[in-house]
């Protein structure tokens, strides 16, 4: 167990920890840093319960280093990970960046009128799906490569850098030829195979938390990718499986401040999928916003009536122009 | 409703299926289908007592077009609902509300020196419960009627209309004669006598919805109160309960603007138990606001470390103090 | 926390338990006892993990005190409680006793024919509500004192003990007048007034687990029963709630054994509520008494079609003749 | 489907939905209502995708009758399917079958000597891990296809056939070179392109169900392997996650009757991942069987204790020995 101390706690109260550390009979090893002070605690076999810690007045977070993560985590590399998708930079301290685009590519005009429109209400990156995970065998499936070069026509006609989904390590190659930024579904988050293909390469990943993952397993997925020696990870919430079937899913915006406390990787949202409904998605993408998320992605449609898939959820070119002008206000207002 | 047959029923079963209909006194409409037949329920005003249909032989599914509710709906009542608590008026259009104070009152010099805090930060009501649900006997259960008049000293100080948990139908009268909005926690929200108990009361009613409670459900709960003839109801989501053990519970911010289109309720949100981690209180405080919660409830305690209950999401005056400028400048940049 | 050893541990065992744990940094307290040896553990402040325990030889169960309950735990309570409830005894080494009946009584004939024959085909006890619990108040409520004077009479007519559901504290007198087993719905689990005032009654009571109630809340809420001085408690598992619509609750029979092994109370499981669908309830009612049930209720009813409540769920006669048929052969091959 | 129109939808909305429905090449018949009108639409084969109709003006909600799998139903395919794995025959008539071996295969001694044990006391086949998939990347990721070399020698000195793992369609053939039952893990059911991989072989499959995965996905899953061709498949119910943590997950023993009735595919389960502890494993084991499950997995290890996974929820060879004896009379009371 490691117990970070803020950097402002002082000698009495790193000596505090240090005592309750010893009554439970186990070894307090303080390690000054730089920036802050830690203290390692030894003499435990597994997990340490720190409810007698954690609330003690210096310290900042106590970190069970028996979980399965340790590259994405903020103790082993302080400094925050600022991505860069072709000239978009994604990461603390940057304006927030938005995402849009249709669910998936469905042909040139529509792919290009979306990149048109999406770019000039403010869009930083185009999105939009070429390989296609449904539920049934039954239903569209994307249009694949031919949906990835639709998506580079789109690129060239507006300079967005795009984001599209991979589904499995034998494509990896192939969809990192056309993608700025590979997205990896929820459905794939534990598909470590992929994750390991996508340590491999030279470009940035967007990693989509599980529908049923914990947060845990969602910055272990996360882990297998920087393991492989690619550090260029976004986290992307988009909402979890419940009960509730008023909504798609149920967005936990609360892990998008605990993903920051935690790591040093820039976390997203989508509001789309998330919620599953139009009329949710301007006020969910403002909440993550005021919530600290350095990105959202939306789901926009030249016309969402004719969708082959997320109609329901997918933002007009109208209603696309209304949020981004509402965002522009609130980046405003959040110092961006 | 509509009545889907299984692809082999005959035109026998059919037949005994539109007779059971009509003999609810509604009308059944047939859809012969290419693989399967659907028969159509009309003339019904809401929800339809679907048991002596659903199993009669051919009967594959029913389905539910109307709801448990109809009070509480917006369809049947448009104009917005603005409750008042003392001078206080919660609800569309008007300034959000900060509920401030601690998880449980325990003592007069505890919780008045928290609600002169609040007062003074700007707190428009005082939180504090008398009256404690706890998981097992054997912890702190609250101080009861005792606190309840402690918590009438904190207002004769303070000026702060106060707000507390009830627990039973029977102390409901009691209850009433100290507080200005009752709150009826999450445990409760399905404890149908004490929801019928507080619908014949004058006071408003603060609803939790319950730990798993679908939004549904918890409209329905809703309707008990309204359906006893007391409208003042507002209600709180509080955070549902979910696979994630990183928070405490998960909040699930999406409802606040679904309550707002579904119903004409004044919807708050309690982030403390929401996440249970006081670092997310401040976050999610906002992004609740900025998703149009019409007010916030957030714990403070004058020593968090010591508090009987819920002190690791407890926020110190300080902190209170921060959050409070924050709110300030939010409420500002949406206009109140 | 106290470690568990089986009976058959020998001194080997017991000491290499006690070395696991000054590894950890704790004190270990052998407790020699009548029929085994029990080891407690010193020293740590809350919980403590026991991984490096709770699977070395001989280690039968690992108890953490620091659980919210204490009464029901089988480590404090080592013997068997058998709940008697009229001439009918439950619990561990008796036959598996069946409750049956209708979910609501609706009127004399209906209660009294089917007490006739659920008795006439096997029942130890006869179930319906008076009252009942419902998710909106525009559906039948139930016939709440004439209810229980109908059961009153079904008893008498068939000399069953009668198991019908309590609401609310301040009915408790009333209903125990006529109840030879007191229901508490999952809706009331952690109705905390409620189960105080079962606990200062003579008569037994059956609580059934709560829609979302984690086995560790479940435990904590029969403490406040047996913390009350009613040690007569049951416990019953009716399905929780889950992200799963294809059953009305998914049936959560794992907490059969585990009961078993926690606790020394008698446990019983209820297929009608945890899958909602007749043909469901004989298979699951089978597996619960395989997996070590000390009982099920099952729904009755003489015309599921036209039930009030619960039809789709409800046996008809001829199903229940059948289920009790092959619940006694099974019974026979399980020794009883 | 059925197309239901809000409470204020007017003519025109009413006849753009109905042109829509008709655009799709569909039958549309409006079915007015006292509160509001509801349209069927008839004419469609299996499920019909909504996004063009659900989002159009006035309409409220579309609610589906047809399913996203159709081959996998029995509705469209009455006969059982018995599925052949060497000599075994898994399915509906057949005694339960008993799969067994290591979580993970570790090495040549302990695969042979675990498959001669579960050989003796009469499992049918053996299972072993070669690729393992484990949260984080720190820890044993299994033998790859060493172990898939060793788990051959087992069947060489025992002659149980083998079921194991495949997690991507690239090595699918590899895996089908050795085992003659390739399982799909339950991180991997919506891993749709290693399932399209399956269809296109010759082996069975075992798919197992996702942690959060509905019945009808689940259903779903399957559809995409048999759409490719491979009508070999078995499904197995290993556990959901829920919020309960008392067990590993929650054991849905509920679908296996369902599955029965549903599909024509034999239904499996295993214990051993549902309730991640030892002691539970016989009581849910026979539990599955009694509810109808057509055979069970179970894991066994040589000493549980140093299993490099999974080892609290291993059965020791004495244990596995006991479980056969009971298994062995309970299919005899069954009729096996």
């Amino acid at each position: 167990m490691l117990i970070v101390m803020n950097h402002k706690a002082g000698p009495k109260q790193i000596e505090a920890v240090v005592k309750a550390v010893e009554q439970m009979g186990l070894t307090a090893a303080p390690i000054p840093g730089s920036e802050r002070t830690a203290i390692g605690v030894l003499g435990n076999h597994g997990y340490v319960d720190d409810t007698t810690i954690r609330d003690l007045p210096g310290v900042q977070e106590v970190i069970h280093v028996s979980k399965p993560y340790k590259l994405v985590s903020r103790d082993f590399h302080p400094r925050h990970t600022v991505v860069k998708v072709g000239d978009v930079a994604i990461g603390e301290g940057k304006r927030p960046v938005v995402v849009a685009g249709p669910c998936a590519v469905e042909g040139e005009e529509q792919i290009v009128r979306t990149a048109r429109a999406v770019k000039k209400y403010g869009a930083d990156l185009l999105r939009g799906g070429a390989f296609k995970p449904r539920t049934g065998p039954h239903t569209f499936q994307g249009l694949r490569e031919e949906g990835l070069k639709l998506l580079a026509i789109a690129r060239r006609e507006t300079g967005l850098p795009i984001v599209t989904e991979v589904m499995s390590p034998d494509t990896v190659g192939l969809v990192a030829e056309y993608a700025d930024l590979l997205q990896v579904g929820a459905r794939n988050m534990q598909n470590f195979e992929l994750l390991k293909e996508l340590g491999r390469i030279r470009k940035p990943v967007l990693l989509k938390r599980g529908m049923s993952a914990t947060l845990e397993e969602f910055l272990a997925a996360a882990e297998y990718i920087l393991a492989e020696g690619n550090g260029q990870v976004i986290l992307c919430e988009r909402g979890i499986r419940t009960f509730e079937t008023a909504t798609r899913n149920t967005l936990d915006l609360a892990v998008v401040p605990l993903i920051r406390e935690m790591t040093h990787l820039p976390v997203m949202v989508d509001p789309s999928h998330a919620t599953g409904k139009r009329s949710l998605v301007a006020p969910m993408a403002k909440a993550a916003l005021v919530a600290g998320a350095h990105g959202v992605l939306v789901e926009v449609h030249p016309e969402p009536d004719k969708a082959l898939s997320d109609g329901p959820q997918s933002l007009t070119f109208h209603g696309f122009e209304a949020l981004m002008g509402e965002i522009r206000r609130l980046n405003e207002f959040l110092g961006f």
